[in-house]
Formats: structure tokens, sequence, C-alpha cells
């Protein structure tokens, strides 16, 4: 579990409000490029959980603390970890840094279950166990 | 063809950017919001031409032509109208005023295809046609 | 501190993701039309919070826990509160309903401080302190 | 007024809609980002466009014609260049392609005009000028 990814973002002015820095809501999205790239990066392709497992992995919880704002333009990156596995859920871990200055700016998780199309829970599958 | 409905919005925090002003590709979700409550008031219900007909109205063109800014937590009235009616497909004309002052703040079009699952183009169902 | 107002919105097809289900980024900022509209009930413009006052009230913090999902074109119940009120920062804590069948779909809360233009921590207005 | 640039980007979830294709107004945003891209490959820093001239770029009209769905996960180019520039105006033509496939997805475009703080509109700066 000690495995960890950076992905990396540039911040559009889509992502900005008119405080002049990036939208609360819009870290969330940073969250899932993240972990999709985390997963990708470990071997593990979430499209096809999807399209051949017909699983899926929605969040349940999603946490964030802001501590400095992030800019338009600039590059953000998201250092991702997997910091708990249960029968049926996971939990990421994220800490989200300004490339240029290398300033925190936020730290977040979010808690995922794994479900079949029916949305129950199943377990985690077991190749995905083992990678993570 | 001459039927008219306005709907409205206000603006969030979530569609300014740092210009202080509304995203421009957040004007797209409003019309989105503006035709379905004038489908919505004419009778017809979106969510069931998916559920039930098992059909779908993508938009196949979109067009914006901004005019003055859209303001933080002002309210936006989007006037409505079907302008073009095909086989298939449909054009919504749209005009977005600030319900303030009355400005015309921008005008703009959508064009939809009516499709089914297997995402062929089909004929307007007749009642939709005859409502519209 | 047991004032409390119950904000709509409409669940839009922007909203949704190819899960069938509104993506999880969105409802944050449903909890931000909920908050301002809790604001604007009990005489708070946030508005000109920011115009006239020249402060901002960013989030610091956001936490969300998805109970079930909310699905396209149902209006969706935000009720939201002050749960608590320091020096410069406030707590809103909210309860996410579906309308139709009154199932709990989701609880979140923010946290929020006051600052200047500078960014700087500042107290808590004592105008708005007496309404909350 | 050949010159050309192909942007990349991957579609997220948040991208997608319940059509299980990306929804119509998330193209513009990849607009945006193509046409960043587009500047600052040619020399052209638009933040510094903001900051440092204090001139700003608001979009006057946009355009898009969609072709063919674009899903989730799939990389998608955005081939942009600049096709008219008058006195403060500037045009930039897009065309939108799945990567892996390389089929045409959709085509846009996007009119833009140079304001200044008091939004009235400013002659092209020259260095830009030169450059595009």
């Amino acid at each position: 579990m000690s495995k960890e990814f950076s992905a990396e973002v540039r911040v559009t002015y889509a992502d900005t409000d008119q405080m002049g820095v990036v939208y609360y809501a819009n870290y969330f999205v940073w969250l899932e490029i993240a972990r999709t790239e985390f997963l990708r990066f470990f071997g593990v392709d979430y499209r096809n959980i999807e399209k051949e497992k017909k699983l899926a992995l929605p969040v349940i919880e999603a946490y964030c603390k802001y501590k400095a704002p992030a800019r338009y333009d600039e590059i953000i990156v998201i250092k991702t970890k997997v910091t708990q596995i249960k029968n049926s859920t996971l939990r990421f871990d994220y800490d989200i840094f300004s490339k240029d200055s290398n300033e925190l700016l936020a730290v977040a998780y979010t808690t995922h279950v794994f479900i079949d199309k029916q949305r129950r829970p199943v377990r985690i599958p077991e190749a995905v166990k083992e990678i993570l």
C-alpha cells in the first residue's frame, strides 16, 4: 500500500472563479484524473472494469482541505496513494501541489465502493487487489 | 412554431471565471435548462423520451453570440422557441437576458436530432411534433 | 445556530455522468447554491460582502458522504444550517434529499474563513454574526 | 495564418453525461485549452497578456458542430489555427479528432476580442499580431 503516483494537470480558465483562484468543487475533478492515472500506471484500466467486468467504483465519501489557492495556468501535481483496502471499499489519499512553487495547496481523500450493475457492493476483484 | 417559454437561472460562483463574469461554456448549460423547461411547459417530458421511448435528443450544433457579460448572483432569463422542425431534427433559438437590467446578454441556438439506442436518426415522435 | 433553510435545485443533464447518476463533484456546486440561499433568506447578501465590505468567504474544508445516487431531472432539496461560528470561520452542514422520494441522498459540510483582499483572515462581520 | 497546433486532452468521467458520451458544453473547455496551448506554442503567454498588459481576450462567438460522440477515457486531439485577424478581433478554428480512431468528432470556431480593463475593445498588440 506504499505505491504512489503523481499526475499533473494545468489550471484552465474554466477552473477559476471570480475570486481569481480555482473553484473548490473543481479539485474533485483533479482527484478523479489523479486516481485514474494512478490505476492506469499500476496496470488497472478503469474503463475496462466498467466495460468488461460490468463493475463500477463510485465515490462514497470525498474530502478536501484547502491550504493555499491554485491559480490560472499553473501546473498542479497530485500525488496519489491507496491508504485503505477492505472487502469492497478502497480509499485514496491525495496531496495537491503547485509544481512551480512546490507549495502544498490541498490534501484530500476519497472512499469508493465496487458495485455491480444492480448497484450492490461486490468484493474488489483479485486482480485489482493484488496490484494495489 | 411561435410558442415561447422563459426559464430563469441564477448565476453561481461556479459559473464565473477570473474575468469576473460567466465563463462562456456555461451558457450552454443554461440552454439545456431552458429547452428542457420549454419542453416540460408544453407537455413534453424529456426524461420520459429517454426512459420510455428509448430515444435521445443530442445536440448536433451549438452556437452562442456573447453581447454583454453575465455577472455573479444575477438572475438570467432565457427565452426559448423552436424555430425549425424537420423529419428528425429540431432547432431551438434562445435570447438570454439579465432579469434586472433587461439587457440582452447573448443570443444562441442549438440543433438536435432524435436518435434511437443505436444512435440512428429517427423521425420525431408525432406526439412531440404536434405539441411543438 | 438552529436556523435552517431548504434550497431546491433540479438535476441537469450536465450534472450526470455515464454511470447515469450525478457526478460527485457537482454536489459541491449545490452546496454553494444552498448556503448562498441560506444567507440570502436570513438577510445576508453574499455579493455585497464581496463588493462593499471587500471580504470573501472561501471554502477551507469540504466533505460529502454519498448515500444514494441523485438522478437526472429530479428535484433535490438541500437543508442547510450553520453548525459552528468561530472568530473568523464558519461551518455549514447540509442534508441532501430527493424531493420526490424524500430519501436522504447525501450529507455534507463545508468550513469557510472570512478573508480580506490580501487573503488574511478577518473577524466575522458583526452584522453577519448576529444574523447567524 | 497557416500556423497550426494540436493539443491533446483525455476525456474524464466528469466530461461524460448519462448518454454515455461527452456533454456538449464540455467541448468548449477543450477549445479553451487548445487555443491557450496554440498561443503558448507560438510564444504568446495568455496569462501575461492579462497580468502585464492588463488586456483580456473574451469569447464573443462560439460554435461547434458535433459529428460523432467522444467517449470516456479516449484521447482527444484538437487541431487549432487562427483563421481571421482584424483590428481587435481574432478567430480560431478547431478540428476535434479521436486520437485512436482518427475519426473527426467535431468542428468548431470561436471569435474573440481584445479588451482593456474597462472592457473597451483595443487593437491587437503588435507582438501578438506578428506571431500569429
